[in-house]
């Protein structure tokens, strides 16, 4: 089962599922209905039938004012190839913040921002938190957690290293593909490892697997609890694993042509084309000035 | 003329002006139709009547899905006080990101989570943008922003310190109190300098003016645009004078039962009672475990 986005241009986002091929779509809820309460959502689906792909918009099953936390050292032989690699490890993670307004979908373009040299990829493997969570304990916050879906955490280097704070560059419009979410139950334990792999014009330029990691899920999740509320919807993005361009001697950015693939275990393949710095205003343009659309 | 948002529990959000002594509220537009067309809905604003404050809630007026940008280190002062008094000051401002979920209103009470000492505060302003801006030049940008509002930037150090990012700390539940918008004609230019102070049970901590602003808010906003497209409803806080509490010898942090206020020229009094952790599980219960409001 994957669970999509879709918008008809009403103004409104459902959550639905997508059939086996991925050619038709079934509505579950509305966005802010489903968060209400994913798990009941979840096992109400399956179903075949619905409409056609092709006669929807695909968005994220994202609510808007949703936190998209991320890791961002989480796998040590991509510590070790950074810029953070004389540094001590740290005894928690190293988050930084995404704004929903980043995120995109399977097969979405993304621009290179014009002060770049390109974008570098970075695979891995995103959890959709489902309750609220207060001073969880672990094991509590891992079961909180009821779904994954595969990420490229897109990055324009040169504005997340202008200074210490790295939410810049993280944050480039469209740079954060986000795959169908799938249900915690056919996906396990990410500690039991599900192979992460990066693709770049079909070359293989990571290889890793969750079970490398040195924060979990659940201690992460816990640890947010105890200084902000996690809430339904909530994302935690967990980390890439080594073989980024920007560490590679000479650095290898995406340039617009290029297509990236980030292919894990269990949740599929997100393939991402990047564009020119051009389909910034573009898109603009085609939204209208001052729409606002999330 | 003062812009606030107030939610009648209808699982929607309007934008209303508050009368001259704050006592009556009067409906603008939807928080969506508002930020549509923020100018057009603030040449309207500006009669009295509507309904009384006490009737409503009041919330920021502000969307879901919008960036709260903050600039890190922006006045000289503050930065020699701080942990980063050693490095050169990078020559682009230091940007760090709130999710909207963080924000709250003038007279809210705010929870020091369990593993904080006390908040720490930081009194500012934040710029409301009102247009869309894809590489913007600084008068661009500037003349996009459409209003400013008190704002203190709350931080659970602890937490901000853990590691090199500090987004964990800077958003703690409720940790940032925004006041009303006050329409950007009726401010002025930030360069030519507003007081802005801070107060803890009515004893000064902070005393500096905006004109001290090492990057100031078209220069910032043009910067951040070369980037990610800035849409109206985003925010930017603008930084903190000197004078915060981790800096002091010893410490001194806000205690459950502390009074902070922030005053800036021409944006009015923003009033926080600081209060114990047990608030956030309290906070929970009463919207109920799986509901997510925003």
């Amino acid at each position: 089962m994957r669970i999509v986005g879709i918008d008809r241009g009403r103004g409104r986002v459902d959550v639905a599922g997508l059939s086996e091929d991925g050619s038709r779509v079934s509505v579950l809820a509305g966005l802010e209905e489903f968060w209400a309460d994913p798990r009941g959502w979840l096992e109400r689906a399956g179903g075949e039938g619905g409409e056609p792909v092709a006669s929807v918009e695909l968005v994220p099953p994202v609510l808007p004012g949703a936190r998209v936390i991320c890791i961002g050292l989480n796998y040590l032989r991509h510590v070790a190839e950074g810029s953070y690699r004389d540094e001590a490890l740290p005894e928690h993670p190293t988050l930084f913040a995404r704004w929903t307004r980043s995120l995109t979908v399977d097969g979405a373009e993304v621009p290179v921002p014009d002060d770049e040299d390109g974008l570098d990829w970075e695979g891995e493997v995103v959890a959709w938190v489902g309750d609220t969570l207060v001073d969880a304990d672990p094991e509590q916050a891992l079961a909180a957690v009821v779904g994954y879906s595969t990420f490229n955490d897109l990055t324009a280097r040169r504005a997340q290293k202008q200074t210490s704070q790295w939410i810049l560059g993280k944050n480039a419009d469209r740079s954060g593909p986000l795959g169908p979410m799938v249900p915690a139950g056919e996906v396990g334990d990410l500690r039991d490892g599900l192979r992460v792999r990066t693709r770049v014009n079909g070359e293989p330029v990571q290889d890793g697997s969750t079970d490398e990691m040195v924060y979990p899920v659940g201690e992460t999740l816990a640890h947010i609890s105890r200084t902000f509320t996690l809430h339904p919807g909530d994302l935690l993005a967990t980390g890439t694993p080594s073989g980024v361009g920007y560490a590679r001697t000479p650095p290898w950015l995406l340039r617009p042509g290029d297509v990236v693939e980030v292919e894990v275990e269990r949740l599929g393949v997100l393939r991402t084309t990047v564009v020119g710095s051009e389909h910034r205003a573009a898109a603009v343009a085609a939204t209208g000035a001052g729409a606002s659309r999330v």
